[in-house]
């Protein structure tokens, strides 16, 4: 048996799905197993209530100058369609080195793997620097109650550094440091024209249709290149600097890898940068929905009233979210059409994130991934959004790793998620190395 | 009681809703009632078999050289919602001169008011052309059964030219001539991208999002001055003539009026024309529907699948539908941004009717409207179909004469439905001097 995987295996027994209110009882018994395991490792650890799931708080001993705080999740994504997985769920199956498991990767696996990587060192005589540990229970419901907690909590969760794993590998076996994640600006757009759906044979012609303007309006939102044509959008936009492209060009996970994760018939986008570029280090503009008029089968010949578009943006350092809303809004006044009314609303945002390749804790990460694995990790940025990343800089005002440990293809938030049982290892491993990197090199 | 009111009470009673299967027995009761209440009037009655509800089809003996076709529809629309009517909407109620009903206006009311005119004539020695009555019972549901029928039975349906009363005055009072009626090609237009909805943080900015591409194709289809921009679109549109725009400008009714039945914060559409004459002589472009991606409550940050489209083309003579749609396809095709796949499936098309304002037919009406009234009809289009008359000259070689006696507020398709009592005897008289005029003056 390999050592921690029982340990492992009993965590992701425990249905602990944050959006389910009827699984409140299992979020804390969740909890409960893990704060008891932290404390058994040797550390001091609390349920920290904030009206939710509670958050799981475990801290070494103050005895070094220098503490990380390690940050994870025990909240899974609900399990639909059960009729997708091959095996139950929350009954952890594991065959040929692979575990198969609701939360296997995200973020059981990934957060296991560096606190079994902690425990050794606690069984050791403790690691080289202090460690505060946050396994928070909301994470895939949007961290509600977590950045509360962080502020009423900061001098507690005082820490040089935080580090994280809960992003992918972008190649089997490739451990990948994200140096940089997108923010988001989200928005609703609405056109408003005729008090009714009118018919478009007794008015058409007359009155503006809503949907062919907010057709237009979106249409304005990127130029004939592809650039989104928002003016004042790119004015703090961090172009990745001429190394961070050529190490991107350099990896074995390319354009066509991408492709053949969307299933689109081709790339398309922003001219001038490759695919991956375009996802890790451009922001963009997204319609995420449109509802206008009839939606029906067949034909309803009217002038629908209203047009509604779901609207995202994609952010990159330094762009801010509330900035870029409000930029993004007025150029919809300004660019609508006659004849309508419009409605913009701001429905939420979230910072990009970005940490400089050459900061001492990327040094000392890369190191430590040499020692376990012979190979550099790759520096890579991701899309997406990691919100709380950009919340603990906010908050607690340090920077964070995020060291990807789950595999490209690991089906987080799908039926038969799976992570590797070796990656038990190589993640406790890693983290024993990282530890004691940032035990010897400062990290800011 | 006014001559013929009681027939007419009689004649809405029966609840004729060719869109309710269960109303099939209704259907028929309505047609056995009026091809009796026709034979009593002393033509030659039947009901047609079509495989749906009976054609009521009667005639005049063959005695004058010229003959004309008296079309009429004895389906009425559903008349939910049941909550909206003052009244029960099949107990016909009346008060000041009005009676309210479905069906009241359309099509029983306008109908009943001619056919009271036939049995004047009638019962004085038939009138001075022969006539044909054809009323069917399909007409609210697209008049399915009807072309094959005239198809059918076009030597027994032979005559000079049609009589229709189906459309409104253009203000109260005034009788109104609709010398046009826009056509209509209908179009669903589905764009493709990834073969699943994708995460927009992962995945946005490398590939075409098809909702983004959707728009720009609808953004395409107008120029900045509101016209139409499919090339080829207007290469057989037919301008009014400067007499028809003037005598447009001289009506009382105006473009304050069209604004204010749609409710819309302003008028606009193609630059260079009112706004009535945009509908009634303008083709137009229109958006009926959107659907793409995230539509509930919240945020959903994907790139969508797929985006639709539901457009729908309206057309003046002498545009042909099936070109127009073709020329459409093309357009689209051609304007496709890269990254997506396009499928425009042609619904549906309607031919555009215009009559010549100069034929004698119109002049024959003319006439007999100011015998009646005291006053000139209004020469007006409108900006809707009603295919049954480009059917009518595609099967049986004439043209129709549409004599609007609805009022423009009648609530046609609405609960409340209205018509005045006194304008059956306003359609009656106009159907009697017209007639003899149509004896006199050849109508083509």
């Amino acid at each position: 048996m390999v050592a921690g995987l029982e340990d492992y295996l009993a965590y992701l027994r425990f249905p602990s799905v944050s959006a389910d209110p009827a699984r409140a009882g299992d979020m804390r018994d969740c909890a409960t197993w893990l704060a008891a395991w932290l404390a058994e490792a040797g550390l001091a650890s609390e349920l920290a209530e904030t009206g939710g799931p509670p958050v799981v708080i475990a801290s070494t001993p103050r005895r070094h100058p220098r503490r990380v705080l390690l940050y994870g999740h025990y909240d899974v994504q609900p399990e639909a369609p059960a009729e997708g997985w091959t095996h139950p769920p929350f009954a952890p199956h594991v065959a040929d080195g692979v575990v198969t498991a609701r939360g296997a990767t995200d973020n059981k696996g990934q957060t296991m793997a560096l606190l079994l990587g902690l425990r050794e060192l606690m069984a050791g005589g403790g690691p080289p620097v202090d460690v505060v540990v946050v396994i928070e229970g909301e994470e895939e419901i949007g961290s509600p109650r977590l950045p509360a907690l962080l502020r009423e909590r900061a001098a507690q969760l005082a820490a040089d550094v935080a580090l994280v794993a809960d992003t992918s590998m972008v190649d089997p076996g490739v451990p990948s440091i994200t140096l940089g994640l997108r923010g988001i600006s989200v928005l609703e757009v609405t056109v408003s024209g005729p008090s009714a759906d009118l018919h478009s044979g007794q008015y058409g012609g007359a009155v503006a249709n809503p949907a062919t303007a907010l057709a237009r309006l979106i249409a304005g939102l990127h130029d004939d290149a592809g650039r989104v044509a928002v003016p004042g959008f790119h004015d703090r936009v961090l172009p990745p600097s001429d190394a961070e492209r050529e190490s991107w060009a350099g990896l074995a996970y390319g354009d066509a890898d991408l492709l053949a994760a969307t299933g689109s018939p081709a790339l398309a986008g922003e001219a001038g940068w490759s695919a991956i570029e375009r996802v890790w280090a451009r922001p963009t503009a997204e319609v995420n929905g449109l509802t206008a008029g009839h939606q029906g089968a067949g034909s309803k010949t009217i002038v629908p009233a209203t047009a509604t578009a779901k609207l995202s943006f994609r952010l990159v350092a330094d762009q801010d979210p509330d900035d870029v809303a409000a930029l993004v809004a007025r150029h919809l006044h300004e660019s609508c059409p006659a004849g309508v009314e419009l409605n913009v609303r701001y429905d939420h945002g979230g910072l990009p994130y970005l940490l400089d390749a050459a900061s001492p804790a990327v040094a000392a990460t890369q190191r430590a991934v040499m020692r376990v694995t012979g190979r550099p990790p790759a520096l890579v940025r991701e899309g997406l959004s990691v919100p709380i990343v950009a919340r603990i800089r906010e908050v607690l005002g340090i920077d964070t790793i995020l060291i990807g440990l789950g595999m490209p293809d690991c089906r987080a938030h799908s039926p038969d998620e799976t992570f590797p049982v070796a990656h038990l290892a190589l993640g406790a491993g890693i983290c024993r190395e990282l530890l004691a990197g940032l035990a010897a090199a400062p990290p800011a």
